[in-house]
């Protein structure tokens, strides 16, 4: 360990808060040392940095975590290998979910990070038995609650996210339709994730696309994107519709203040639609059995698994700001070193 | 019956939809005959007429009921004695209620009414055992379903539905805030109603006063309004919160399209808030429970009854423009004809 603490720690700082659209100036790279763990402590090589829109959210203001800072290393979820411990009660080689940040190493206390049972490929517990995969499971199945023959729709379906609800709904028995703003991305999921319907959002004729995607109208409606879409979609809810309120990505990464969805006065009260927002850490104490099930539907071939890779810590900048453009098709996440012997 | 059948019915129609405020313009009584009680129908002699918000809703557009044309009688619900009927089954003499709308006298078939087990006085019927106390009984326990210890925000609070919101709130062990726009009607809610504390929504310190009146935060709000008291209160809404959707009266009385709430993108997910729409309909199996449990709460003096009866048919149009402008505490009603002997 000595030597370890002596090694460089690359690190990816946030250095000004973007007023607009983020770009790899408001981000730089430097070098600090390791360090070692205090007493409780343990210190976390990273794996895998998962990239996500949340991450735009958090240099905004105060969401489910602090604001980030300029200055500050910045914020990320990692999945890491614990390299040494300070009586912690964790042993070296424990493979953690943790928040180590856009950094290589970083020390935690012992109840900042979370043991693993590791089921199949490394990049699945990033990916749908991730934080995302998760979020699908329980928005979709806790607060949507989908009856077998509803339909389901969901934004960014294309998405770390909304590619695992649309698949876990039609593993329910549900009508599936996929939202996203690429056709490419649509054909894909029909093709390969079993998607009954797509919808293109930028398309003119949004409203009728819904309506001739969704010809019994739309019970669930998964919402990672918010904003005008949702202001398209609520007329389209059927009677006593869920809206699973999850991320509002279109107003993240823009200028000036956010642009909120208008609610139509009354078509909430005469749909009797529910709106509910949620955050996947609500059901920590049931993410085993999330993650059991995922496996379980994984080996028997009912959900594909879409995740996308990219090598080096120095190009999570340019992923987040794809990200966030909407370039990735399903989770992404950047592999900072290698995987434990 | 045949000489009842040649009298003149009285009736107020709607002979213009108003796209402004409602005036007395857009009204005109008339005299027509009121015929005989088909096979399986009822002849219904009204005698109260209830005088709701929902009342201009109904003037704009399709809600939970077909919308209003010009020329139709206006529409209301009614508490009205059965006065003649053609082997409907409901004898003569019963009390029932129903939507004769504004007029003396109506024919419906037998399943379009509902017999009503007489507890107490019979405009009781019509205010905290009516349809907006029934409302207020659903929506709270229902939908906000209030934890004794929890605050629950009400807006409208001296109207029909919200009185006895902020009433039952209390009598379940919760603080209580009532949200008006007068400084009269809030003393009256502290002092006769026992409201915890109450904010005028006129206020130019809204917000702060929101937090003074409710230091805990707020945890269920019920919403009759809509519009930017619902901007304002959501920010001040604690984790897990709920809005109850059920009225948006801010928006009924008004010129040109509806401007609804702005609901600011991530605060539905960080604060995990639930917002559902409802109506009192859906509870129709059990409103029977519903009065038992208001009337015992009346009969041990822990809900007091607020309620204002005007007179005469002819009155109905100023009771509702008056209405819509917020002169009223508590239920409205129009008595149009005698109790039953």
């Amino acid at each position: 360990m000595a030597n370890e603490a002596n090694r460089p720690n690359r690190q990816i700082l946030l250095i000004e808060r973007p007023s607009g659209r983020l770009e790899e100036r408001h981000f730089k790279a430097m070098d600090a040392m390791i360090g070692e763990p205090g007493p409780g402590e343990v210190l976390c090589r990273t794996i895998l940095l998962s990239i996500d829109p949340a991450n735009r959210a958090w240099m905004r203001g105060r969401t489910y975590r602090a604001q980030l800072n300029e200055g500050d290393v910045m914020a990320g979820f990692t999945l890491a290998e614990v390299v040494a411990e300070n009586g912690s009660g964790i042993p070296v080689g424990t493979i953690v979910t943790c928040e180590n940040g856009w950094q290589e190493y970083a020390i935690h206390p012992a109840k900042a990070v979370r043991p693993l049972p590791i089921k199949g490929a490394l990049t699945h517990h990033m990916s749908v038995m991730g934080i995302t995969g998760l979020t699908a499971y329980f928005g979709l199945l806790e607060v949507g609650r989908p009856k077998a023959g509803e339909t389901v729709a969901v934004s960014a379906a294309a998405g770390a996210t909304g590619n695992v609800v649309g698949q876990i709904a039609r593993i329910v028995g549900c009508r599936t339709i996929g939202i996203s703003g690429s056709d490419e991305k649509n054909d894909m999921l029909r093709r390969d994730l079993g998607f009954d319907a797509t919808v293109n959002y930028r398309s003119e004729t949004l409203r009728e696309d819904l309506r001739s995607a969704g010809p019994r109208g739309i019970d669930v409606y998964f919402d990672n994107v918010g904003g005008p879409l949702l202001d398209a979609i609520l007329p389209v809810m059927n009677r006593h519709g869920r809206v699973v309120c999850c991320g509002s990505v279109s107003q993240y990464d823009s200028e000036g203040a956010p642009v909120g969805s208008r609610l139509v006065p009354g078509l909430v009260i005469v749909s009797r639609l529910r709106l509910e927002g949620f955050i996947v850490s609500d059901y920590e104490d049931r993410w085993l059995e999330a993650e059991e099930q995922i496996a379980k539907w994984i080996a028997e071939g009912k959900l594909q698994v879409l995740e996308e890779v990219i090598y080096g810590l120095d190009s999570a900048p340019e992923a987040l700001i794809g990200l966030l453009a909407g370039a990735n098709t399903g989770k992404r996440m950047v592999r900072v070193g290698p995987d434990p012997e």
